[in-house]
């Protein structure tokens, strides 16, 4: 079986594996206290240019969105989401679990607008019984989003100044975040998120590593006390300094930005044979994921082989998947794919 | 200025109030302990015939919902609504800051059906990644509803179906419930609801009391240790007794029902007024609110003698707003506003 | 029966009750929006001679504490009470239902001293892993305490110093302010309260209303958005002037001093009398509130034709009860205890 | 520097990096549905006894005990541990952040006993106002303790039987379960935890895994739905199978439990030593953590060569420090730690 299943099928890059390995005889000390944290918080915050940004590591993306959010708002506040938003419908209520209020916005494309935005808080801020409803205070934006769509930087810079007129926070949940930097070609950069965002995380679980998210927080109202909030709410790793190795490895010499690179060549060779073949893409952002809409027939022989993931819309005749690649994607497996994919086509 | 803006800007019926005087002189235990609950109690089990049922009396309705809900769901449980439920929009968040999600559905009228119900639960039950979808456990109704809607015996039935079916708790808020058993003319009943809903309310505070909601628990799945719950959210009333003689006064000669079937023929009047203006009703369940659309240069002239609600929708020509009756409306005041609307339609 | 048992069993002062009857008639915006509620309000700002704190009037006790504590703190803040606070004991985890620890401090007398707080959080703050533990962010005192103590104003001053070092919130449960006031014979005012507290309140339920408590927000930090906490507790009544109404009733003329005062020298004549038939007082404050400890059948003799409340504690000799005046006291029922106390020692 | 601060400052076991190294070319489903983690949990419930027990795996502690605790209580029900008990001080608050409280009983040896357990819930039930107090309604131990001492089999069954006595939930927190055990001497089992427990974990994060605990649940209403909680709080590990291999290589011929023999065995030269050089060990369990009370003098001269912990306590001329071996703890150092305190404590 060949695996486009999703990208945290694979352990983690070699590199990765090889920097745990060389520093297992170290004792260090616990809860991300150690120089390998230090050290790559640092990286981080050369790459962002933000030399007063908080840096935070914590080992999975629901436990850092909800960790976050839970950091920023008080329990009358809530956070605007589009409906795809992974907050929104793929983490069990972990931020209600919080107390907050997801404000869930049509998205066609899994992205929020400045306009959209500007019309949610407006329409309660102005509402006469606003105390009735709950405060929008934060725009929770993925980059790329749950449907591999990619943010420009005029979007965000667009996100970022409604969010400030209006003084809520911006928070970028960045899982998949080298392949949308990757599919902007440098338009968009880690400095750009530093500025315009009040927090976002690099994602490491996705994009290379065993398990990682990198937080960044501008906002010092955000960043004050946040390592009681990791420790209260589980995320605070025994051994943090796993968590700092990996970091170590990935942003060394730019392996985390090439990867992610690589992966979007070979969605784009998937992509280009699925157009060949007539597929419908109905959204589509050039990066890591493709959701092709296929006829169940072709999906039933194509899945002997091959793993995809379900989209759950199915008219009977045909139903979306979604075509996964990452750092662990061999050439081979994608041309074995396309192969399939032209062959079952064809019959 | 004559009051249409909500059901809750008077004191009280006199009846209660007389009561509550009566009963001014008493020394009575604490927190509902007392035999004015008891008896008010028993008396709603009666026209409930449900004589297992649990009854409480808490004191106002966003308390009651927060109070119900986080008695019925554990954490990772969430609770469908209309999309236009109060729980949804005018609570402030109240439900997600007990940790549960709240999934709003589209309506039209502000109903739900059990066929939404069904797609919602089945989509959530039959989904590869179940785990990860907050679990829907609870369908939150209120009748009538936010928009003057009122439920069918039909329409509850279908849903008690399709919730015992999956095993979700059936919740109804009867905030303005004695006007929507009013609206049906007797062919829903409380007797009913005991035996479809699993917890629903009488509300008091917008149908003739100060203030008070009754619960009544049929399922003993939420009804165990309710009172703790009650106490836990701020919802225990010192001086319980209070509600209970409130409710002995309303239930007393069916005045509870009476109260609403005369706010209903006024609000008839109203309605068929602004129907021979012309005006639109998009939305209209026959009961004590009334939702006209109407030209904004009307409204201003009106505005100068009657108060109504601002419904927040505005094309800059017309816009929804609300009149509401009450048992403390009276017929002179129907009748200016009648004439009032009439007048200045003219003009 | 003649109740000792507590001081909230009987409904509320006759001037309070008259200007309910008066202003029955009246209409009034809902949610505290009203005339009634600004005017009370203003008057207690004056009292307080804090022209620029919030005012906000809800139901009842715990859920003022939970709402006051909710909208102070953020999640890994702790509020620290004495081990006989309400919020530690009766309110069945109110707060931590918020979210919040409650950091309980041995207290013989009910009261916490400002060295107990100082040493608290400077073990949490120089702890070096201060981030695993819950922060102490805030103080609640209540006064008179649950035992009937009374704070002075040497030991609110020390409490608001030290509460003022740290960076904590020092917030005053006034559930029975007006017997502490009382006791202090003036030496302790509003104005003080509202210098040394962050937020407090003035209670209504046990001292004279029906219902109510009256919280005053000196700290703008606390204030701000504070109605929307209001409404997401649950706490925000609907015909919410009539908490302006009673409190127009109760600070008129100094009626809720003067019948604090009367309670207290009742209280005093059971004192005095518990003291002559050689009870013991192990805690006592001088307030409305007097727990001794009685042989165990003198109390079942008593118990025939008194109600007091059972405080827990029983060595099988005896145990400790709690006599309570209140406003509603008579002075008959007074001498009738006092009386049977007498006799019933006797034999 | 030489390390013996605590039991997480190194890495892993070599046949726990060596089976990660194994199988990292492996593409696994994620979220613990793969083969890994099935087949660890099918040698849990063999090495339990528990053909019907649930198994899953989290990465750390506290996580897990706030993910327990959440799962099992309902909003009002409330969790007994001692004062000393990890969620009690070392948790930044985390179960009160799940809305529970946790009701702290005074232990001198880190140790509850069926007495108190029996005595605490006999108050609340008995008491005449018990829906006023939070309700216990689970039993939290570690094991073995935060202050190393270690529970025998009878205190287990008491403890046990007490709880099923009164329908509460008996939990073990096992994140040192392995030293308890090896202290034992085998006289207590999983299959007795499995037995007695409604829940407990083995712990893997301090017993020679790089991270996970395994949580075995023996009791139905616990396992309900209990992957939505996972999920819900944040610690559902996307790429699962790292929890699931590292307990594979940990349960393969023992490991585990001989890695914590040899651990103890190392604390008890320590121990030893500390004797014989005439230090005070108040509290001592024979485990992993050796708590004595050492001259500042000399602990500042140990200090410059070995890394303790301090246990907080400082009296000016002593304080009380925590030394703590590992399956890390290699002999020299042991020996090296042995030397230095005799000649030290010589001068």
């Amino acid at each position: 079986m060949i695996y486009f299943h999703n990208d945290y099928n694979a352990c983690c890059h070699p590199a990765v594996m090889n920097k745990l390995m060389q520093t297992q005889a170290e004792c260090c000390p616990g809860y991300g206290m150690d120089s390998h944290c230090t050290s790559a918080a640092e990286k981080i915050r050369t790459l962002c240019a933000a030399p007063d940004a908080a840096v935070h590591f914590l080992v999975g993306g629901t436990q850092t969105n909800l960790t976050v959010i839970a950091a920023s708002l008080r329990p009358h506040e809530a956070v605007i989401g589009a409906d795809t938003a992974h907050i929104n419908v793929h983490e069990t209520g972990a931020i209600e679990a919080t107390g907050h209020k997801v404000i869930a916005l049509p998205s066609a494309d899994g992205k929020l607008t400045a306009a959209q935005v500007e019309e949610t808080v407006r329409q309660q801020r102005l509402s006469g019984d606003a105390e009735h409803i709950a405060k929008p205070k934060m725009v929770y934006i993925s980059d790329s989003t749950e449907v591999g769509t990619v943010y420009t930087l005029r979007e965000l810079e667009e996100l970022s100044a409604v969010c400030r007129k209006w003084g809520l926070y911006l928070f970028l949940d960045g899982a998949r975040l080298s392949y949308a930097l990757a599919v902007t070609g440098g338009n968009v950069t880690l400095e750009d998120l530093a500025r315009l965002c009040d927090v976002f995380y690099i994602g490491g679980t996705k994009c290379g590593a065993m398990f990682g998210e990198a937080v960044v927080i501008s906002n010092p109202a955000i960043a004050e006390d946040f390592r009681y909030l990791i420790k209260q709410r589980g995320g605070m790793l025994a051994k943090g300094w796993l968590l700092g190795v990996q970091f170590e490895a990935l942003l060394e010499n730019g392996l985390y930005f090439d990867l992610a690179r690589r992966a979007n060549v070979q969605a784009d060779r998937i992509r280009k044979t699925l157009l060949e073949i007539g597929a419908e893409l109905p959204v589509d952002g050039g990066s890591n994921q493709v959701f092709p809409i296929l006829p169940n027939a072709l999906l039933t022989e194509l899945g002997k082989a091959f793993t995809f993931a379900e989209m759950g819309q199915d008219d009977g005749q045909c139903r979306m998947v979604r075509f996964c690649t990452s750092w662990a994607t061999r050439d081979g497996d994608v041309q074995a794919l396309c192969d399939a994919l032209k062959a079952i086509s064809k019959n």
